[in-house]
């Protein structure tokens, strides 16, 4: 699934020219400027929370109110609960941030979402479009009086947030204050509750290091660093789930916990809902015993309050990554001298980089993946001509298909079943209203992946079962000429994906053509598919053997179609003729492209070597799966698509057939 | 010529591996562990200065001093009278930064430089190799006590470079002192004076916009920015020289001269040593009025004052641009709200994409500079297998070669002549020392440039008059690969070069092999050689129709060989099949690369073509100045060496070609 770093996002936007014009169709879009409003049936009415947010906020005498779309971890999903801006705004996309003032309501999202907000929202809202904590500022500058006060809430911000509003309100006279009670939650009469399931262990088949063995690695990276940092802080919700290789349920598609973590070198304190972990795994946990490898479990609330305590002790440092740790807990770490940061923490970069264990089991659930994603593939070039399915039945079977698949846990993000103009939109999901029967006339784009005990899979095939265009042709050829550039490029190791993700690119700037989110994102052992901080953009660490990322080129024509091949590579080492340290990627999806889409005269040779040594990796891993689950058909079909392209277009080899024509005509003399 | 981003030099030097070692020959570098230590002909005595300024030190009671290589405007190359680092150090090389503590003192420097320091410094000093700014923070914390102050110029520290310190040392106990008054410049007894001679301006006929356009132009930049500046600080000596159309020769190399300009929508200060100006110039300048477009002339000196009284005023705001303005101007813009930043001024974006008069003699330099490279090349093919020449007299004749050109105005930097093993140091420039004649036994580098009233040029060939290794024609093959790849690309206007860098290395990677300098570096009209922000490195602004860049990959091989193929190049639009406000880089150096060293089977077809098109472009705009210039044997060279390789490697053609064959067994039967 594509992810948007905001400045790429934006750049590329820009580039991408007809990217940023918002699409419209069957009249489903809200129109604020006719009288009275025409509303469509996806609107959510919005005055009631308004009025008493406003409310809320003269009595802070506040002049406006920042709602962004995080939650205390500042996670990429949310759970029900922490869904604040579409409880006040009716927009229910992954990325979002809003401002209420007492006489205007506004809301910043990208691209991707503005016919969406356009479909959600009422008039109580304007959609902004430039989502820039600069453009932001700008109109809270024109909005807000000067000498008004901006509130928002400590929690939902990360250090970075806070410094960039802070530096584009400068010296203009308002002022932003932090207010640790969240007004939107006093008004939220039925907000979500914390989910009450308990919390899991991971089983020791998918486990290569114990708990106390990660923490002592860590404890090293604290031992071994130049700032010497008493504590480390860890704040996001795979960094205490990684650490004691446990899983939660409570963010839709993510298996993590409302968790933080305190670690020093003696001590271990977590903080979560306590009522949730059953004894066994308490005693998992050590929570007994107060020794160094001993769990001191805590309170979730509690944490503040802690932090607080163990700060106020002399000569303490405690290390945060800024990326992760929210402002609330940032700005109690005083004086200076006390706090240490990075941009990650050790645990993101040490996890980062999966063990022996994880890499094979992660690629082993990447073959019974793709064997859900070829019965989808198989079923829909049957079912597709009959003219029963759609978008939503496409969905329902994929996921079906993949709860079948040994240690399934469902689905791994919101299943992504687009066709035609609705391909478009990168990240549209079918709904009732928007639902469109799938033809032999559009093309169809399915980016779906799933969660298993030992891995996360995210894969996008696009498919056409009638007559392609040339120019569908030539884009879908041109967007897999990009993966496979970049899928085979070799690099030394410490090479910043964000430099080279150009390749995914190149072929589609060739002819003018270009695509405007990331190229790829890392992703987890049944955890998060957007597992930062590995990928493509340019916050993102440098690439080292056993990381994974996804690659996943595209192109969009509005309101006509949409492109995306996306592929989960492993980054591994390479032998060269010269040097040391040089790596590649490894491809573990393995499902076929469409043929039909593909024009092996645009490809070189190299590229066409690549492919069919692909199909040959696909035949063996994926056909002995097949075999083992005894599925007939599917391996026929997986045998069928996974020919091998003749390299008639390739000059090597035609130069055999020409040469042999030679031969011939010699035996005719 | 090569530039060295910091991080990126680092992060290559440690990708490039064996990069990173120093190269010993001749026995030239000093030993310091035997005894008595080992001191060349070439190291420089400096325990004298260095008692001096330690004295200067315990009057100031602080516990270090730092002493930056650069000057009060940031430059990158410096008057002899800023070599503070030499005068104190005995190493002459253009980057590095001394610390001197009352028991040590060591000098930072990076990978290009180590062999020369080793060569130049004696045993006072310690050399430290790398030069992040935590290294030296770390290096400070260990030396100085705590509680101990170290001192800085704040006229030779950016904005930048003082945070990077503060934040390194933050928590250390140890802190930071600003002191205005240099110490280095109190015991440095023959400190070199301001050169007398008086400022130029450029004629008419290298001029599109007059000094009074440029004016209304950046302050209409001024106008329209949302923070509202009311005056604009230029402090980077191509600022001032580029506003006001004017040049000088402070500077080795570059035709700058000492000058800051304070720029609001009514006035314009310049400030500069105003004996050096002709009443021809301050009329040119209307220095006897005081309306918006009359230039108020101060003394150099008075710019602190100058400032501080127009920021004492109310509601006054100043725009900087934080990459050239050192800490002693920005820290007395107080308080924060009359401050405005942003990296580089709306002068160095402005100026950094050229206007058509600029772009047409800038092209035009090149073509005669050609004709002077094309004619040291001739001459090198004759002389050298004669055993006469050296790398000294090489780098002679081609500044002779380029003086004899129209508007010439010497070199643009000290000329890189460097044979096999001297070449393995991409920065090296020959010395009595080091001097090695040239044989057709080695390769041989060159890396030159010239100013020209109209323009500012820097190429380099690499050539080998015998017969090289297999290895040095692969090598080289991969280089200029790199070089085609990158310079063929098309990509969407406001890409960055960062983010494309990677193509000038791709073929090199693909076996291992790597280089530790950057891909390219902008130039200038008569400017510096390095005209930043334009270039690939990752501060460097996105690629605009109208920015010129260097684009030079290579590879070094440590005691054998260099390669390195740089050419200059500007960025134009092209036109796509399917999309709008794409670029492509066009060739404007216009010398031929060796034929020996090329391996054509090496060369994809797209290579190869771009490679005969470039060389269809040599023949017609150099061998029409060759014409004018009468110079036929020259020219006879130059046709020579740009015949049109045949494709017989490539398989379009070769099927032509068997084609053919076929043909005629026809005929045979």
């Amino acid at each position: 699934m594509p992810s948007y770093g905001w400045l790429l996002a934006l750049t590329l936007a820009a580039l991408a020219g007809n990217n940023a014009v918002a699409v419209t169709y069957e009249g489903t879009e809200r129109n604020c400027s006719v009288i009275p409003p025409y509303l469509p049936s996806t609107a959510v009415s919005t005055t009631l929370q308004l009025q008493e947010l406003r409310y809320q906020m003269r009595l802070m005498s506040i002049s406006a109110y920042i709602i962004p779309g995080t939650d205390a971890h500042l996670s990429e999903y949310l759970a029900p609960r922490d869904a604040r801006v579409a409880f006040m705004t009716g927009f229910t996309g992954s990325a979002g941030t809003a401002v209420v003032t007492q006489s205007k309501a506004a809301l910043w999202t990208d691209s991707r979402y503005w016919v969406q907000a356009e479909r959600q929202m009422d008039c109580n809202w304007e959609l902004e479009k430039d989502v820039s904590v600069s453009s932001l500022a700008e109109w809270l500058i024109s909005e807000v009086p000067s000498g008004g006060e901006i509130g928002f809430d400590p929690f939902l911000f990360s250090l970075k947030t806070q410094e960039e509003y802070a530096i584009n309100l400068e010296s203009s006279n308002r002022t932003l204050k932090s207010m640790p009670d969240n007004l939107v939650d006093k008004v939220w009469k039925n907000r979500p509750p914390i989910p009450p399931d308990s919390l899991t262990r991971l089983s020791d088949r998918v486990i290569q290091r114990s708990w106390q063995t990660k923490v002592e690695h860590i404890r090293n990276q604290m031992r071994d660093n130049p700032y010497e940092p008493t504590a480390l802080l860890l704040s996001a919700l795979d960094e205490t789930a990684w650490l004691f290789n446990m899983r939660g349920n409570d963010i839709p598609y993510n298996p993590f916990f409302y968790s933080y973590t305190l670690l020093t070198m003696d001590e271990i304190w977590v903080f979560l809902h306590m009522n949730r972990l059953t004894d066994e795994l308490k005693a998992y946990l050590n929570s007994s015993c107060t020794g160094p490898l001993c769990v001191q479990l805590k309170n979730y609330e509690d944490v503040l309050g802690h932090l607080k305590t163990y700060v106020a002790q002399p000569g303490v440092k405690v290390w945060i990554g800024t990326e992760y740790t929210n402002y609330a807990l940032y700005e109690i770490i005083t004086p200076q001298d006390k706090l240490m940061t990075s941009s990650y923490s050790p645990v993101l970069t040490t996890k980062a980089v999966k063990d022996d264990k994880e890499q094979q089991i992660l690629r082993d659930a990447h073959v019974r993946d793709a064997v859900a994603v070829i019965q989808l593939l198989m079923w829909l070039e049957q079912a597709v001509p009959k003219g029963t399915e759609t978008e939503l039945s496409a969905a329902e079977y994929v996921n079906k298909c993949r709860s079948q698949q040994k240690d399934s846990r469902g689905p791994s993000f919101e299943t992504i079943s687009a066709s035609g103009p609705n391909a478009a939109l990168a990240h549209y999901s079918p709904t009732e209203e928007t639902n469109r029967k799938l033809t032999v006339d559009e093309m169809y784009l399915v980016d779906s992946g799933g969660q298993y005990l030992d891995g996360t899979t995210d894969i996008t095939r696009t498919v056409h079962w009638g007559t392609p265009t040339a120019m569908q042709k030539e884009a879908f050829t041109r967007v897999l000429m990009g993966n496979i550039e970049l899928s085979r490029t070799i690099f030394p190791s410490g090479t910043r994906g964000v430099n080279m993700e150009m390749l995914g690119r190149r072929a589609l700037w060739q002819v003018g053509l270009n695509y405007g989110h990331g190229t790829g994102h890392g992703v987890g052992n049944y955890f998060g598919v957007h597992e930062w901080p590995v990928g493509f953009q340019s916050n993102n660490v440098p690439f080292r053997p056993g990381m994974f990322t996804s690659i996943e080129p595209g192109y969009y024509k509005d309101n006509d179609f949409g492109i995306r091949i996306e592929d989960i590579v492993v980054i591994v080492p390479v032998n060269t003729k010269y040097g040391h340290n040089y790596l590649t990627f490894e491809t573990v999806s393995l499902v076929p492209y469409d043929r039909k889409l593909i024009d092996t005269s645009l490809l070189s040779s190299e590229q066409l070597e690549w492919l069919n040594n692909y199909y040959k990796t696909i035949r063996e891993l994926v056909g002995a799966e097949l075999d083992k689950q005894k599925l007939k058909e599917e391996k026929d079909w997986m045998l069928k698509h996974t020919e091998p392209f003749s390299s008639a277009s390739v000059c090597s080899s035609s130069l055999t057939v020409v040469a042999l024509a030679i031969a011939l005509l010699h035996n005719l003399v």
